[in-house]
């Protein structure tokens, strides 16, 4: 490790609206040495997902808020170079919350040993085998509960857990229709993904879109994005639609209090469910999600993608990509 | 017949806001004589509901709009005058969309025979045996799921609904926290109903005083009124809470799109459910309700409350009362 330096990003500042560099400082501190029962591991990719903006607002979310001064939160995916640690060993891939840096030391707790399968790349484990792949099937079945036949709308169709939960409902026989943001993936998801029907929100009227790609009205709505694009979904449900809410990166970067939806209303005359969905309350099932994107992936049924982006200093202003629809599947930094 | 008429309240206006007496035209038609497979009812009593207001506008809701033209649509409960139907004879009691005027025409669908009690009064079919009733009982029951311990907040808490999910909820082992409009209302529902504690949104900081009464969160809100109370209880429910989304009275009268609750994004934090629930959906098991209800007024657990109000011709205006938070219990107009 002579001469060797952990370089980090720690948030100094709550970030307002969009990333600003100067929200984070870069420090380059000494590669730390494990304790007794700890072990080193040497990030190689983090993943970067819409939370980590809300984990730098100063507003608790389901996990406290990151400290200022504190390194970047953030779920990587490294190699255990050192351990002190009886579970774990040198050569070991590992994933867990290592934080925005080239090297984490860990006491074990939230980190999963990831299996030795030379067929994956290491980063599937974010984009199918991980949260995301976890998200996108525990969010679709177990809070949608797709029926064949049924129309299902995706907002962020072209992101990481939306392209997933697209190919998912398809599996299910639903008919789904993808929201995203440039022709380009709109192309990706129906050309290569097999949805049924895109939107292109930033060149299309969405509400009369939908109306013509759902002549049956949308009886599940699994939705990422919140604000406008929501409502326009929401004013064309049907009677008992489900509502998935997994995000609302509408709204992770507004600077004033952001309002509902104004067809909230629409939810009592047609007997909805909205639900909220976070992926930590089903990683006792994670084991399910993976058999079955495993078998999926193997037969053909369902693609992902990784969007990587080159070096951790590039990792504050990437984080923007996802709110900018700047990303096409899975966003990730290679270290 | 000879000599008397049938007075009718016609909606003739859209009502905006509140609803003007000159929304509605009083009629005077002749009383009419069933066909074949027809009865004649004699209305007694009339159900004023939040959902007269939205039946009156132009936007199909669960029913249709009410023409404008029509007699007013309405719940009422009459007596049976003349019978030219297998499944009616005069005398008979019957409840039904009978509408603003004091003889109905029906053809028997939609019209339920009331039992012969003669220790109940027959405003008791709206109040407790009926759709109110109901709405209380499943409204809570299937989409609240209330556990012993849970604390349960009821808007419009001295409404006809209100006040009877609150006594429910107790019988459930709750905390029940009521909000209400003066402190009259609040007396009634602690001191004469058992709630908990009872908050006057006309006085207090909503979002204060239920943090002070709600000390563990909120594990369940009956939702009846919207707006910015709503947004006040989802600021403080608690991880997998459940919203029953009853009604939005709050928005009823509005004259422009109202907005979603500024809170929406609490839902997805705390892995919350909002699910509409109209009791249309539930008349199938109405007598599961009532036998319930029935069970718990002998056992001297729940009370109900008439507000009554005397004159066909006070309808029009009678029904601004529920959204002014003017009545206590069953507003209902006696002809």
């Amino acid at each position: 490790m002579a001469g060797e330096v952990n370089r980090q990003w720690r948030l100094v500042a709550r970030p307002v609206g969009m990333i600003k560099e100067s929200d984070f400082r870069w420090a380059e501190e000494p590669v730390p040495a494990p304790g007794e029962n700890q072990l080193r591991v040497r990030n190689l990719y983090l993943s970067l997902d819409p939370t980590n903006r809300m984990w730098a607002t100063e507003t608790p979310t389901y996990l406290p808020p990151v400290g200022l001064g504190e390194v970047m939160r953030g779920i990587a995916i490294g190699v255990v170079e050192e351990s002190r640690h009886p579970n774990f060993k040198a050569g070991d891939h590992v994933q867990g919350l290592l934080g925005w840096q080239d090297y984490a030391l860990s006491d074990g707790r939230g980190l999963t040993v990831l299996p030795h399968n030379p067929a994956l790349p290491l980063t599937a484990y974010f984009g199918l085998f991980g949260h995301i792949g976890m998200t996108a099937y525990f969010g679709l079945l177990e809070i949608g509960r797709p029926q064949p036949g049924e129309t299902l709308v995706v907002s962020a169709a072209a992101g990481a857990v939306g392209s997933l939960v697209g190919q998912i409902g398809k599996i299910q026989g639903c008919r789904v229709v993808g929201i995203a943001g440039s022709d380009d993936k709109c192309r990706w998801i129906t050309e290569d993904l097999g949805f049924d029907a895109a939107v292109n929100y930033k060149t299309e009227p969405v509400r009369e879109s939908l109306r013509r790609h759902c002549p049956d009205g949308i009886d599940i709505d699994f939705e990422n994005v919140g604000g406008t694009i929501m409502d326009d979904v929401l004013g064309l449900i049907n009677l008992r639609a489900r509502v998935v809410l997994c995000g609302l990166i509408a709204n992770y970067n507004a600077t004033e209090p952001a309002p509902g939806p104004y067809n909230f209303g629409n939810l009592l005359i047609k007997r909805a469910r909205v639900e909220g969905f976070i992926v930590l309350d089903y990683v006792d099932r994670a084991p399910e999600a993976a058999a079955a994107l495993g078998r999926w992936l193997l037969e053909g049924k369902i693609k992902y993608r990784i969007d990587e982006v080159a070096g951790l200093e590039q990792a504050p202003l990437a984080l923007n990509r996802l709110f900018e629809g700047a990303n096409m599947g899975k966003l990730v930094v290679k270290l």
